[in-house]
């Protein structure tokens, strides 16, 4: 009798975004004339730059030809693009990569959730909360997240980020195996320092720990003294991972394509305590598991490190950050706590007297007709605060904060 | 301490198509001016049609512009190609799926590596044997597959097919939870008749099995008595969910895109008799682990199901036949015992003389410089065969074809 994974079963059955959909669908039902302008999925507005719609149309014209058309690409991505990301994305940083510790994929959602499989199924888990949903849940479904009460698994440390501590992630007394980072972060759009940063690194090297660090976000980075990479710190190559998406960096969510770095010196150990290598290990469930990221989508992702690529991109990530700057602003000036939004496209709100986050959520919908994300659907930590989106076009934008303006003075 | 899936160190460190290509590389090293031809690995090399490449430029276009760019689109597919294939693929053999029931994917070696994550842990598996190695690798990972004795893993049930047995898997003593099925099969090149895929689904139902059925190379079909599908068997939507592929289909080995079929009535069972729907789960897996297939890719795949589309497609599938018609008429002239080639791109030699798969893939590469796959490879009963592809360009196979002819007469 074939039976079910059922720990599939302990996930919640609702999904956040669902849940909010859901509550704007029942608002625009009601308010049929009601123009809703939602600021709160984090997904961009803006098109793709031309250097990667020009890199796509060459790209398609070569696989119409016999002489450019190209089958299998190698799982860990082409050499053109994996070069790329070594010359850009870390070289300049001092940061030195061999070829074969990148591995391109079709975006970070899929490694995010995918690299857990290389570790043992009881390992335990340490998050910052609030936090991007899919680290807990893709281990809850291979049962090692536990058992939950209250909203939290019995397997995963919970790392508070609130305003009382400055939404800096402490390291927890109860040992932890294996920890995700995600800076700039989902969602609260805070930064950490390399000085915290280095805290963590140090942490994982003397108790054989291991970090997954998201740094889907960096290129929103303004300040200079905050680190792109967690590589910046000395001993991360032995003990981190680190994801990079072009989802954010360059609109791609619709097109697919990241990356995830798995040094060579990374690895962890066997019950007997033998060190195994992560890197191979990660070539080998790639493998098995994908068949590399479409060519279209590596030729997109090459060209937006040409010269003309990385201007046009910088200008849309600018178009965004122009965005987050007149939110706090605005907010700010309406007397309301507001974080992130600096060197993030995500602002962080707290919400005013003691309302709850889906009570702030609803209000605003009704109040202002623009969506927000209720923090609680980020984790317990999130209660009490909302999550707004700076990637929507300027005049939505303006709008949205027109609106939040006239009706926080009613 | 960050403790490895130790899982993953049981899996063979040689990987069939890699150990090729150093053996085809050490060959290259000492005989420089040597042509090699391969008709190793399954990879298309026609290009795409011109279909396909004319919807990737439009695609690629509105993805420049601010009305037409889109971001995420939804994990499961957009519905555009998921009509098509439901009225293309479907409805013309009259099965009736719902749209919610495909799950649009980046290719099918992706899911029907993930789709074990829905099934218990201890649940057994049944393979053929022969078979393409992901079904046993993903299942080896998560510690399903058991220990490894002689290439055989304990919690595995191996249904052999060789010559004797016509290539057709018996229903085993041994219960078996989960059954893996690919046809037209990889690497045989062997079909299934209708009877013998109802006996299958009839087990299924019995026995409260689930079959997972490769459907990946169905387009190459001629003889139009032999399934398409396995829904096209009555009562296959309670027990079985099917993997559809454009790599083969539409020369997408480059592109990324394929489908997964998971009926609403398919069930598996608690460990206190509950009945789970999978449908949900996958979808379930699909949001968390997954952000859906590029944009461009899937109106790639669109393009196919359009009337230029199909005739397209077919010319370069017929092109591909006439290979493996001209190969079958050769090899069998030539004495060699031949099987499958018919209904699939893949041919299945038996090697003569009583030499191991590995020797005339040597023998063959030095005497003839032309590459075949050594049917081991593939699992315990493909010892003693070899597989050759019909997927080169009609110069190259008629060249591979003369120089076998040559050298086997000497």
């Amino acid at each position: 009798m074939a039976l079910v994974n059922e720990h599939f079963l302990k996930l919640p059955n609702n999904y956040l975004f669902a849940d909010i959909a859901k509550k704007v669908n029942a608002f625009k039902v009601m308010h049929p004339k009601a123009d809703v302008i939602s600021m709160g999925i984090g997904d961009v507005t803006q098109p793709l730059c031309p250097a990667v719609i020009e890199a796509m149309h060459k790209a398609a014209d070569e696989m119409g030809t016999a002489e450019g058309f190209r089958g299998y690409g190698p799982e860990q991505g082409y050499d053109f693009l994996r070069e790329a990301i070594l010359k850009n994305d870390f070289l300049p940083r001092g940061i030195h990569l061999d070829i074969d510790e990148i591995f391109v994929n079709d975006g970070a959602k899929s490694d995010t959730g995918n690299i857990q499989e290389l570790i043992r199924w009881d390992n335990s888990i340490g998050v910052t909360d609030p936090i991007y949903p899919v680290y807990i849940d893709s281990n809850v479904m291979i049962g090692r997240a536990g058992t939950v009460e209250d909203g939290k698994w019995s397997n995963v440390i919970y790392m508070h980020c609130n305003a009382e501590n400055g939404f800096v992630p402490q390291i927890p007394k109860r040992r932890v195996d294996v920890i995700y980072l995600c800076y700039p972060n989902n969602p609260t759009g805070m930064v950490i320092t390399r000085e915290e940063l280095r805290k963590w690194v140090n942490y994982a090297l003397h108790n054989d720990a291991l970090i997954f660090y998201d740094a889907a976000y960096q290129a929103y980075i303004q300040d200079d003294s905050i680190p792109h990479s967690i590589y910046e710190i000395r001993g991360a190559r032995k003990c981190a991972i680190e994801f990079h998406s072009y989802s954010k960096t360059a609109g791609f969510t619709g097109i697919r394509c990241g990356y995830t770095v798995v040094p060579k010196d990374l690895t962890a150990a066997t019950l007997t305590g033998e060190r195994i290598a992560l890197n191979p290990l990660w070539y080998r469930r790639q493998c098995t598991k994908f068949n590399g990221t479409s060519y279209i989508s590596q030729r997109a992702a090459e060209a937006i490190y040409t010269p003309e690529g990385k201007q046009q991109v910088k200008a849309t990530i600018d178009y965004y950050m122009q965005n987050a700057k007149k939110m706090l602003t605005t907010l700010r000036s309406l007397g309301y706590e507001v974080y992130g939004g600096e060197n993030a496209p995500y602002i962080w709100m707290r919400v005013p007297d003691g309302n709850s986050s889906w009570q702030f959520f609803e209000n605003l919908l009704y109040g202002a007709n623009v969506v927000c994300t209720p923090g609680v659907g980020f984790g317990p930590a999130g209660e009490g605060y909302v999550r707004f989106t700076a990637f929507g076009s300027h005049e939505k934008t303006d709008e949205a904060l027109d609106r939040i303006t006239t009706w926080s003075k009613k």
